[in-house]
């Protein structure tokens, strides 16, 4: 069974009177997890920074490029799957970290950790979460393949201590988000005051870590207001630079990701670092308004470093179509964010899986239609010249 | 009387206070369809793929062309005529492949082989038709000039013996689409789970096609779910490839076209294959969201082999100026679907009728204004360099 | 007095509680035409050809040309007066030819002709008027400068009968429209039926003709439906020519125009042939539909006729910086159709007066704050560089 | 303390339930003012010249430039402060002169004064205030930086007269401002007859100053018409040129800055003129309808003259990101005005105390999170290729 059976399952579900959870169509996704969220959260999910100028970048990068599908390539047999850093993945598709997740469902992240796990793609877990490393692992299971998004705290300790926990809860691999070393000037949730972390929403890192709450006068139930202004110093600035990855290498013994490049001169100096890998990206438009789209920085990047790292990439990415062009301007692979954030707000665990399977079917499809056999097949050849 | 005079028809009528059937402006035909229809017909007509890029990409690729008229040519005398594959039209018009037209208005594909024959122009009758091959040919008419859209079946059986019904009813060119061998991911359809073919709408073959039959256990209106999952298998994948085109030339006698062409080396292929025409198309973007639009594709496409075969069009043909736009980049006629489509929800036969005469009439004005005086006239040089 | 001062005259009006006559917009004046005119005017003089691709692109066409503002050029002193083939001009502005303006207000062309009058600024009558020709050059008064369009009749009796009855009442110099010898595909004018010559409004030439009414079996106001049949062959098609120019010179002895020219080759032909000058022109979008848009046509007929003619131009003016735009690319004057049509509707002959002046003012204010003291000095040095 | 400290301070305030005034988002704020504000006012700040073609390409060149965000830079501790022409100040930002603030709030520049004052940004004063020059001086406080802008009069004694009052009160560099020498087809204004100066607004120059007063037959308060007769032509037109600027630095012995300058030679022009600094500058679109996008006409000036003097900017800034590309593009500091004009309209001082902190707050945030310590370190390079 293809990913894109998910399409028939559907229509006989039809005939058999069964609606689809919500909606196969990204865009009424959106629409239809603004009618059920409150503005905190949803704008939260939705929203940017400053003017929205990246986000629209984003999208408008995709839609400049275009597929050039092939006739009669006999690509009945496909195969999607990758390995990236060792990971083995059904689909070059992977759960982008999102934050503190109970905002937008009761279950959050074990809600997402069990879809991840029943799709086979890997779910990269924020550090932001809304539940513990341990309880998210347990919620994937065994088997299943997960990495770990670390916010680098200042504090040496309570870094180690995070990424030893992330390592014994079988988390292989750490994606390093540099893009967020402090927050950006989001007008929808500062309008709100809605942040969520300084709310105490479950039980973040490092609120739940035992060397951070070994710190703090008291715990944060107690006086959350002083365990915020301890907190906020802790993952904001100060001196993250080139010369501090030797620290994370020591303290972490799988493959380490650089999340956040924009700049081929950046990945370059990834690489040269010693750094497995990179991920391309503008944190969906989150941190810097006015920012180059992802999609464009991604090829002078792959020119760059393509023969000599593993490239992921996101922001933006909505449709099958989408994955396809970002690999063949050499991603090997990508993270999917909000889509199935609002598959959570709408339906928990059903509904992250649903929006996942609905990509992937979307993709399994458009990478066969296209002519394609294999996700290894794509390269600029596969897009129209600009 | 030329095409341009159902122009004047329309005023002396309104002299008469008769009203023009509803519209003749493109753009309104598609909402007042959108108000007769139900959800499911209107969107499986007007839908397309994924987030709906390519259906946009189509139209902009034409508004983008510029046509630049000519002054005191002497366009009064127009022949819009063409031949294409040995079958004479009275203007580069084809009737575009519509599948289940009976969802649309009861008479579906009988209203338009009737309307196609009163105008003169070509029917390309959709293999997913709700009516039979046999039935359809009568309505059109022992004279009127018809092809057949042919979606490949699996077996070669099934596809020999559709091949030679029609053939027998009168239809003279097969008209291969190469884009569908698998369904698209359509969301308007998902979310509505509204497959007609999965519905048995009407008599689409192979449901009436007697080699098929036999092959079920049961009949579709006895079992229709395993004649279903029956059926769904014929047309999906597998393994057509180049290498079976001979099959398909052993089997008909007439003209082939493969349609779907939308790389210069696909068309070349299908020239050295000895495929009669191509037909450049992305199925009015309904099978690859993200795909180039079809008028972008079609310049390098004619570069290639347009000196070799003959080159026709389709995917967003709306006004008069697009077929003008088409044939100067190459094309030697367009199919046009969507549109008449709709004048069928609307009119049956005489909604069909109206459309496709509003459409040569446009056309026809146009092509005199410009300053053309045939069709044939028509090249790079009418339009403004981009 | 310059032009400039109908904005301290329109302040100090308000200062007495006097409100200027609707608006001094362009868009606004538009909508408030909208609500004032009943479906068929409105459509009639707002509506265009088709999809209406071309009427866009008109303005598109202007908003992508920037002009560059200069400083301290001491522009006080302004002189917008220019002279065209013969025909002194307060400002590089002419009233274009608008048919049948009675069904906007009931004085019709007469309020157009004094209102011209007033301003200064010739007007140039439509063929298809609503009032005869005489009838407007009293309206005009004995000092006006008026020039005629011509709209050619096929009937060389009654082309000479026209001319001659223009010469007489004091039209200096002929317009010759030579891109509507037969009407285009209007959609909102076929969907209400609407044709104000079918419906005989006014006494438009050439029912109002002497010759033409003499070869009609019964008048208009007795058999409308014949003499349309009649009318109509009269002016559509049918060998006008380059070589049927010669009539048109020996029966007028001003300077004769070329309006609808898009294309250089056009252009030079029209100069070989002896005439005075060209009209770039594609009527607003009402023809051809997808046509090149006016602006975008203009520099390269400058470029191959512009030392050689006077090159007026029309379509898509709206605003002071339009004029400027136009002239900088090569045109000698522009014509100002559309909007006076809305002054008319909603003001009468005030109406008209009303929306002249706010473009001349406009156009003063707009050339002195770029800096030019005189509309001869724009240039392609006035815009920025594409 | 830094100026993004301002984020932190709103979630802690909203913690402890208090609301940032209004809104924190540049679209959000107008529409604010929009419900505050009638028609007359807020059209008079947010309205533009003709059909606002200008006012949109503002923003538009805004969003097709993009920032490309540098990783590990290591940019915690952050420096925006700048001098320029003399003049310390914390950030490259300067309150833009905005004119009659009264018509905004009560306290109109008084409390624009005050605000300013608190952030350190400095003030420059429109010679059309609705306060005089020494009430603002004294609301802006000894200490803090102020700039006084100047509407050229043609009398000489008055503008004599202004500047010594200006310079007594403390304002150190001189605004020329060029490109106002009368006032623009402004469509909103002219419809509601709208002219606060006309009106009498306040005491603004050169009612209130003595040797206009002097000059009057009656002063304004008993004979408005009159006093405003006179009043329009001192500061329209006449004779001002590059002849005239040695009278300025006559009476003048601070810097002296030419505002609105957009084309490389009259940069060139003001620098070889021995002027300190140019403000780049289509008056926020109000001015020149159909102009150069302000931000596309900086690079070719910053090329010209960008090594021999101080080039400022103004015209659609709205974001901290806006302020990072003018600056990249050669900007010295911007000019910022309708934002915290819509702020006075909304909570008087607070209300642009707050729009001033929103801005500094994103520009501080994005300015590190693209990977930039300081202001002076932005250049071309910030920036992704077109």
């Amino acid at each position: 069974m293809g990913f894109g059976d998910y399409q028939s399952e559907i229509y006989l579900n039809g005939l058999a009177d069964q609606q689809p959870p919500f909606t196969t169509d990204p865009t009424a996704l959106e629409a239809a997890a603004r009618e059920r969220l409150e503005d905190g959260p949803f704008w939260y999910v939705a929203g940017a920074a400053g003017s929205g100028a990246t986000a629209r970048a984003n999208r408008e990068a995709f839609d400049r490029r275009r597929l050039v599908p092939r006739m009669l390539a006999d690509a009945t047999e496909r195969d999607l799957g990758t390995t990236v850093l060792g990971t083995e993945m059904p689909a070059p598709v992977l759960l982008a970290p999102v934050g503190v997740q109970s905002i937008l469902h009761e279950d959050g992240e074990l809600a997402t950790a069990r879809a991840a796990a029943a799709t086979g793609l890997p779910m990269i877990l924020s550090t932001a979460a809304s539940h513990t490393i341990e309880e998210v692992a347990e919620a994937n299971g065994p088997g299943a393949p997960r990495w770990y998004q670390l916010y680098w705290p200042n504090d040496d300790d309570v870094c180690a201590s995070i990424l030893d926990r992330a390592k014994k809860a079988g988390f292989t691999t750490l994606v390093v988000t540099l893009d967020t070393w402090t927050l950006a000037w989001r007008p929808h949730d500062l309008d709100a005051s809605y942040l969520p972390f300084i709310r105490g929403v479950g039980t973040a890192i490092p609120f739940s870590d035992p060397v951070f709450r070994a710190a703090l006068a008291k715990p944060p139930e107690e006086d959350l207001i002083s365990a915020v202004l301890q907190w906020v110093p802790t993952f904001t600035g100060t001196d993250k630079s080139w010369d501090r990855l030797p620290f994370l290498r020591a303290h972490w013994d799988g493959p380490i990701v650089l999340k956040g490049i924009q700049h081929p001169d950046d990945a370059r100096r990834a690489v040269d670092a010693g750094m497995d890998g990179i991920v391309v990206s503008n944190h969906g438009g989150r941190q810097v308004d006015g920012a180059v789209a992802s999609l464009d920085a991604l090829p002078s990047i792959a020119a760059a470093v393509g023969d000599r790292t593993d490239i992921l990439f996101d922001s933006g990415v909505r449709t099958g179509a989408d994955v396809l062009k970002a690999l063949a301007l050499g991603a090997k692979a990508v993270l999917y964010g909000r889509p199935y954030a609002y598959g959570l707000a709408l339906g928990g665990e059903d509904g992250v899986r649903h929006v996942l399977r609905s990509l992937l079917a979307d993709l399994d499809l458009t990478l066969g239609l296209t002519g394609h056999r294999s996700v290894s097949e794509l390269g600029p050849r596969s897009l129209a010249s600009e």
